[in-house]
């Protein structure tokens, strides 16, 4: 049996399964972070992702130093997903001994100035040699804080429940879309600010923050969508054991995102529920707490917060509700690094 | 200018120049592990390293448990090497399509039983495919803590300190050779030995955390032998600002190395001086206090400690003394990921 039948989370699932119990480790593998007691009024968040060319980037269709943010910045989305403030960041490299030192500074430059952004220290780097595979991946394990009581899992969701994004949704699938797809005649405006969300991604950590002080009596789940809507739903459903009613009218579908699609002749909405590398974030929170948790997120930033939909029970699954009443069983079809789509 | 022609420790150094400075970061990029102070009575330790196929294993010289094992392992020794105790790893694997499933289930036994061995959780794990690449790579930070004032760095050995090492050199590389001219009449009990400690390392937290309870007072400088004896004597010289002076004549040999040297019609020095992957201890004593140090490891551990020469000036550089009085210029030659030998 190989990789790619399995699937990445089938495979972490079944090689971790029946860790060893450690009392100081409060959350292993599992969620956007692992939550560690290192006997601190604070809680230690611990994450790690890596970028592999080819496979997440080339350097046909981002620049260096969008490459180079972009690895850090996909690490502090896991963190803004607990709700934690990013810390600490350990580099680690693996490259190709065609690629050129001036590429590679530049990489380097825009890992620096996303640390910079958000205080982080890079505190580790580690460089190897690909050999003969003459392929670049940059490997980033992010720790961060968040005091105690107050880290936001994939696993507090409740039936009944609102679940709310934040952002628009789709926008880095319709930008890779226009960069695959370059020779369309694409309004330049949506094209251009849709390709910058694909290429740096900002990662939502005031509002994560904003959302984790409220804590999970109220805001009782929350993860980044990493995957697409639709494959994050799943995690959220698996680890809360719940299932969720998603409204197809209220998912927030930016203008540039509905005028690519028109050019490019793509369905939108497949690209608002599939579509990866949002790294917006996807919570829910108690019913009646709603205006209460819109205002908190409003504080501390311009990013829309809208409802999607409502937590319901495991029996339930997964439903898309469409405006004209229909309603259909909404099946994941989001990325997965082994799979391929 | 490409990678090869920098070399590794020069490239993260240039890539890492001026970093910001953090209070909480007490020691950051260039030793075996960042120094973080995440308001604990403990310090924590972070440290990163990737072993890449081809690069540094080979799924024809080791097993697949020993290469989860070793991914491991080589992590724990940089923990080891500040005097700390490990905790936590988190796991990163860039998989090939073409990997079997067996053979990934095998790594990760091996890795869980060096995590058991060692009272580590392992709480984070991240998969990627490796797309055209085809190339496994095991990426893995590891967390430890230390009690605060006891941390061993390679800063602080002086000029009259003795210099010393755990356990016998070059085993690793003799080891290795025997594994890449596998076709030569070896004794088949040294042999076996040599390739083991290279197949799976054996980290020295015992004999870490003994000589950090003695504290930086007694022991000012440690690392562990991860580029050889005369790669990690130039990385203590350059942090510490020293030059040191190699007694040749006491440089611990194995009966084992010499066996298999003889039979290969090789120089069992080379090995000893250059011969990457040891991952013993090398560290420094304040004179006077060497027997004091000899006798807090024996309670601990049955390697031997040897004295194998002092710390100098800074003008001295790096030496070799042999026995009959002779003395030379101790030029670095050890495993660079990048340049190769």
């Amino acid at each position: 049996m190989h990789m790619a039948n399995i699937g990445e989370f089938n495979l972490i699932a079944h090689l971790t399964k029946n860790l060893s119990a450690h009392d100081d480790v409060l959350l292993g593998v599992g969620d956007d972070c692992a939550i560690l007691d290192v006997q601190s009024d604070l809680l230690l968040l611990a994450t790690c992702d890596s970028q592999v060319e080819g496979v997440h980037f080339t350097l046909h269709t981002s620049s260096p130093e969008q490459i180079g943010r972009k690895a850090l910045a996909v690490n502090i989305s896991d963190i803004a997903a607990m709700g934690g403030i990013p810390r600490y960041a350990l580099v680690s490299l693996i490259l190709p001994s065609t690629l050129s030192f001036g590429v590679l500074e530049r990489i380097y430059v825009g890992m620096r100035q996303e640390a910079e952004q958000y205080s982080i220290a890079i505190v580790g780097g580690n460089i190897a040699g690909s050999g003969k595979a003459e392929q670049l991946v940059i490997d980033i394990t992010l720790l961060g804080m968040v005091e105690r009581g107050h880290a936001l899992t994939r696993q507090g969701a409740h039936v009944g429940d609102t679940i709310f994004v934040t952002g628009s949704l789709g926008d880095s699938a319709a930008g890779f879309y226009t960069l695959l797809h370059a020779d369309r005649p694409y309004p330049q405006d949506a094209m251009q600010a849709l390709r910058l969300i694909h290429q740096v991604p900002r990662p939502r950590v005031q509002e994560g923050r904003a959302l984790s002080q409220l804590g999970p009596q109220i805001v009782t789940a929350m993860l980044d969508i990493s995957d697409g809507l639709s494959g994050d739903l799943a995690h959220l459903c698996e680890r809360s054991q719940v299932g969720v009613r998603i409204e197809v009218g209220q998912l927030p579908l930016s203008a540039a995102l509905l005028a690519i699609a028109t050019t490019a002749a793509q369905d939108p909405l497949a690209w608002a529920l599939h579509g990866g590398e949002d790294y917006g974030l996807l919570f829910t929170v108690v019913a009646g707490k709603e205006q209460e948790v819109i205002k908190a997120v409003r504080v501390v930033s311009d990013t829309p917060v809208t409802a999607i939909g409502k937590v319901c029970s495991p029996d339930e699954g997964m439903q898309l509700l469409y405006p004209n009443g229909h309603g259909e069983k909404f099946i994941p079809d989001s990325w997965d690094h082994l799979k391929g789509k």
